[in-house]
């Protein structure tokens, strides 16, 4: 008979961001296959006994094709082993898992999803950036700065929505295009913008701007990718002790 | 010297979906204010020492007014104790935790938010629904049938891309007038969507259609309020054996 095959969301960053949940399946695991998000503290909740595997990619350089991921966990769920498939953030949000349940089912693999807290949800907490906030945003639209082919969204009207906040998940190389497409479409300058690199860490980095300034300071921090951008009248709802105050690695907001 | 209040996300439903964070920081509380999402069984997970006091809303109807909450929070805080605010799902994402924040900041209190799993992601991982999907959905939009005013949504061009999928926070009554409304303003009838209530719990049910059928299938079903839709072309990646499997409680998505 053959194993089982769970698709497991590592959470935003901090290990004590995952869900009770996936701490049992990674110690019932007997194999792991993880992605360069998840870092070593996280693994280590499983205990001693699972063998880890590094299947990630690197900022768009695949180290191992998505495809080969995908034999593996196949393979040894045949083997009949325990197979936990470690992703980032939550699996179904810019994670592939979709993908990988798909080569599981056309398999007969049994597979479990275990959600995860996505990287805004983590962010907005440790900032203190509410994505809604009945004064501010009424919906909240989750994105990448492009798609598969490298394409720039083709709905700029629905990204600038006054009452509508923005969560982008990319690298900081498109950010100044991306914001660049905001002006050009109708939001102001001064549009507030806030983007978050290793958010929930202790690493933690946060910088705050405007549609205008955002990309040149993010780049003189030196923020590293991945980040994720945050755009949206709610990040001013945040004050600016809070953002010192969580730049620095804690995610008190107002002390 | 004040305490301190932490907004906690208590997850889906699924009591295995807190964080490891928000297990601990229940556990660490003098006293728990809690809305009627959050299940007894989640409760439970605080131990003995905490006072609970039951601070919900019950489907619209402000059991205990948003004030009234607010000022809890703060005249607990105010004597030192250790506060926990825990709210279904994640606290910012329409769960007023922006709003408590706000009051809190005003007074002074030290805050900390605890990120949870939203409905969306808890429901997704439950039904094998892909929120995002490389050949389906290059971006997620979350929002509620209606404002605070009562308002429909505005700009339905944003809600009608083909490639986005929707997660709608409402009860069913709202249901069939915003089907229509994406019918009129271009999605075909057939398009797909599924219903689901009290994910993620032993409770879960799943109900699965169109923009036509949907609202009279889930009246049919006689499914409670609150519930999450899920609309878009994701709908279908998820198989009817898997929503099957699902509808009876398991999340077990292939067998």
């Amino acid at each position: 008979t053959p194993g089982r095959v769970y698709l497991v969301g590592a959470g935003p960053g901090d290990p004590e961001l995952l869900t009770r949940k996936a701490e049992r399946v990674l110690r019932e695991a007997d194999v792991i296959l993880h992605d360069r998000l998840v870092s070593p503290e996280i693994l280590a909740l499983a205990g001693p006994g699972p063998e880890r595997i590094y299947a990630g990619k690197q900022c768009g350089d695949h180290h191992v094709p998505q495809g080969r991921t995908e034999e593996l966990l196949i393979r040894y769920a045949r083997q009949g082993l325990t197979v936990v498939r470690l992703k980032g953030g939550d699996p179904f949000i810019f994670g592939r898992g979709g993908e990988e349940q798909d080569a599981l089912r056309a398999a007969g693999i049994p597979c479990e999803v275990v959600p995860g807290v996505t990287a805004a949800l983590g962010c907005a907490a440790a900032t203190g950036i509410p994505l809604t906030h009945r004064d501010h945003s009424r919906s909240v639209l989750f994105l990448t700065g492009h798609d598969r082919e490298g394409r720039s969204p083709d709905d700029w009207a629905a990204l600038t929505k006054a009452d509508r906040t923005l969560v982008v998940y990319m690298g900081l190389g498109p950010l100044a295009g991306f914001c660049d497409g905001l002006r050009r479409h109708g939001l102001p300058d001064d549009w507030p913008v806030a983007v978050i690199a290793e958010g929930t860490t202790s690493k933690q980095q946060v910088v705050r701007g405007t549609l205008r300034d955002i990309a040149d300071r993010a780049a003189r921090a030196g923020l590293p990718s991945p980040a994720l951008t945050l755009i949206g009248r709610v990040v001013d709802a945040a004050d600016d002790t809070t953002l010192a105050a969580t730049a620095a690695g804690t995610a008190v907001l107002t002390e």
